[in-house]
């Protein structure tokens, strides 16, 4: 199950950057490439931070060509997108959940402290969205918008536990589900978010 | 002839880095980084992606000295750069070329999958200037200009498949330059580009 | 003693990136992140270009909860932080003199080569601020701004050779800290900086 759930989570992250590459006009070739690392940009971190080679992606280029291929099929659907915004936030939200499970089963694989699972966690939900950012040029939008990266905390904490209390798998990951996509829709319903910090002397570097 | 090309190639891309970091007025550490990180950090992006360690630099530091002297050799000679261009111009498609070819070696050497080695070459060939150009605060040009990283893209699956059908490793490479270094001119001097990605709904993240 | 010091370093560091993370608006989560990356990413840039796995702070928890708290610890007493400035600076000061010799010894004790030695402490002492710039939108200070680099750069040769030289390792230490702190306080006082390089034309790409 957490296998469908992660390739319908790529091919949602991937037409989400390609969104974000229309709007720096870029070309079909940006577009791919933002496609491509907004989906798998998270995992690739958390492989390299943890030294987990080889890197997911390349034992399965099939998920390459997904990316790529659902970067490219948004420049054609683009102008129906709109249409599609619940569904999208609703995939996006799956996306996170699935992202975040994935990324604390590698770094729980690799003997790695707690600490570093939920980490390892939140950096696959999440990593992929700052390095699409980063490379359109602007602040990470998760360092500022509706709570996102606090709900992948939350799942990545909530999975950790119930797996060290030996509950059953499958159950693991119905809760896990749930509790995570209840949150962010209800995040992006009520446009729950964290306080933020304004600071604005000019005197420090 | 490889390793000549290769020199020339990272001197050209160390050039091309100091100018755009004298653009940002940046100082003469500036400078060097930025040559450095154009010049060597698309290999180092290939090294890093493919677990490939020691990273090559980091066994040959005189590729790091080549690169930093040539930022700031740039530094004293920029006023003259404009009546360089076409040479300049020639040698950044050279370098091109090599680089991609190189990063397809690396990752065959590996043992990766084709899809992989095609994407070593890219990333080798383009995460130089992608780096450069983040470290210099704008959107990667690469993404949205003349075609180039297209141009990556063909040389890698062109010297693939000369590879794999078994033909003479000197008629591949001279193959390969000729075909990708012509195509890389003719897009500069026609201004080939593919075609563009604009869209402006605000509604999305 | 180096210990300490770099504990007291890796605070000194997350709450300048909480600080820069505040002029961005940020909300908690963002300023978190910000603060880990500011104090911890030099060291993470460095393992994974040394490739000495396993990274160092997923060995050392608490190093994670440190540079979170002191982000955190930031937000509250962010209004009193202009009374603070100079002992924030020579915190600053003693850490970038801590990162570089750190540095040195991680890449010393892989057998690196001597110049890799000392790129490895300059990108330990300066990376964690780079990230920190990109992470906010914009042109990485250390490029432009008073010697920093520079500093990293002579402490990181000065320690080298006194290791080289067999001479007695606190011996070492005390040299290094007290030329490194000292030149960077004048360096602020004075307001020492590299000769900048500025080119204008349009013509390049």
């Amino acid at each position: 199950m957490l296998t469908y759930i992660y390739l319908i989570a790529i091919t949602a992250e991937a037409m989400s950057g390609a969104l974000m590459a229309g709007r720096r006009n870029m070309d079909i070739f940006g577009v791919a490439v933002i496609a491509f690392v907004t989906a798998l940009g998270g995992g690739t971190v958390r492989d390299v931070l943890l030294g987990n080679f080889p890197i997911s992606w390349t034992q399965h280029p099939h998920y390459v060509y997904i990316t790529i291929c659902a970067g490219l099929f948004t420049i054609l659907i683009a102008k129906h997108m709109n249409h599609l915004r619940r569904l999208f936030l609703v995939l996006d939200a799956l996306g996170l959940i699935a992202f975040t499970i994935i990324g604390c089963n590698v770094a729980m694989k690799l003997g790695y402290h707690p600490t570093v699972i939920i980490m390892a966690g939140m950096i696959t939900g999440i990593c992929g969205g700052v390095l699409r950012d980063l490379l359109c040029n602007r602040t990470p939008v998760v360092f500022s918008k509706e709570i996102y990266a606090g709900i992948s905390l939350l799942v990545a904490v909530l999975y950790l536990g119930l797996e060290t209390l030996g509950i059953d798998h499958d159950i693991t990951l119905i809760v896990a589900f749930s509790v995570g996509v209840t949150l962010r829709l209800c995040a992006i319903y009520w446009k729950w978010s964290l306080p933020t910090f304004s600071y604005t002397s000019e005197e420090w570097d």
